[in-house]
């Protein structure tokens, strides 16, 4: 099963599908899994692992939010995808930081997830910021909430 | 990336990995977002789709509660698994029900995926159901939710 | 602000509003975050709360998507509401039993919320069954899911 | 039930519970629930209401990433709360300005909602940034992400 081929045919899109879009999609949505899956594992651990259960429970709940306002392609809400894609980004770097500094494997599995999804997001971005540049215009929605 | 792998890491998880679990978990994951994106997908068509949004919203929803409960396995709570997996199964049954009586590309897909990820519920449900029983025994917390 | 007169404003909706569900709706919203909070100040403290923390982690997600599922009124998808509606009691009744068990504050107030949420979900529940045979039917989505 | 009260249990809350940012959280748990509300009840309107269904879900979306990430308390992740809340901003504002559009009760409780929402984030993040100042100092986690 692909989210990237779904979201290729939503009645909206087509020859214009953005990929790296599409990329930042999935990989945010394995990003919240293992994020959520590494906070369980963390509170089952003998050592005192609370600050990384706080970081990977944020960054699951924001990949979540990221992965699902990022997938709609109904009407416009670009600028917003935007924003969610740079706070995708700083949660992702705080908790591979955090990640990083055990050694068990759950915790060496999330770090680098949340660097593919950090990086995927930031070209995510690159390529939204040009699209938007490429309409030499801002939609209604951009100019009410600059 | 593999929330299968990620689970098997969990301090509590070793050589009693449950597959079959770990499939439905993965398979939820993928159905939440399907629906999230058929349900954006079905309010930009041009017919009535209304009825369809529901069971796919809906379906999101339940799916991403499965997902993220069956994925933990710190402490016990088993029956609460059980509980959802059936939920699932139900959502999706009626959600694919709903997708396959249209013909966009979108609501086939999401009607495929939504019935594997029942398929796939059923088979951790009864995996689960064995487990249980092989114990010959059920924890606290079953007797106190019973 | 009330999410119950948000409710009653949708088009479907109108002298039939049902009280009950829409009580169950606020008290699910408030469960969800009651857990998620407790959750969070259980890995905070010195004892073990390993188990209260998988029980409240797994109880705010079902409540999550118990409101979201219970809170929609377009078309239909009442068996389904129903179906969570019961899950939601049992993953309420689980963490109250765990919660009751812990001294901190947080817990006697999280372990109260799950009772009210249970009690609310229970009598939504009710209200329901006798909606549905009251209409002397149940809809296609009932049939097919059946 | 207060949410706000659950978070000043917190055993890392005492005398230094931070009032604007309690509120935050009620209102953006809240924000969340009337946004889905709306979206559904949209979808349900004879008039072409897709770009607010469009809004109303994203909206959604992060108001419940911002209000989970808000309230937790253990360790420190300050930084990404102030992230989320600009965040949060942004979409309660691109949504207001939709749900203002049109005459729809739900969507004027909505565009309502949206409005104190927006506005209890902006506070909360005030009352944020003049604590990390307050400090004279900013975590590792702030330096890490920075």
């Amino acid at each position: 099963m692909s989210i990237e081929k779904m979201i290729s045919e939503h009645p909206q899109v087509g020859s214009d599908y953005n990929e790296a879009l599409g990329r930042a999609v999935k990989h945010a949505m394995y990003c919240a899994a293992i994020c959520n899956s590494c906070a369980d594992a963390c509170s089952a651990e003998e050592m005192d692992m609370r600050q990384c259960i706080r970081t990977c429970s944020d960054c699951s709940d924001v990949c979540e939010a990221t992965y699902r306002v990022a997938t709609r392609r109904t009407g416009d809400n670009r600028q917003l995808i935007r924003t969610m894609l740079a706070t995708c980004v700083h949660a992702c770097e705080i908790c591979e930081a955090e990640c990083a500094r055990h050694d068990n494997a759950h915790c060496r599995r999330c770090a680098q997830m949340c660097q593919e999804c950090a990086e995927d997001c930031r070209r995510a971005l690159e390529s939204l910021n040009d699209e938007v540049h490429a309409d030499g215009q801002v939609s209604h929605f951009e100019h009410g909430a600059a």
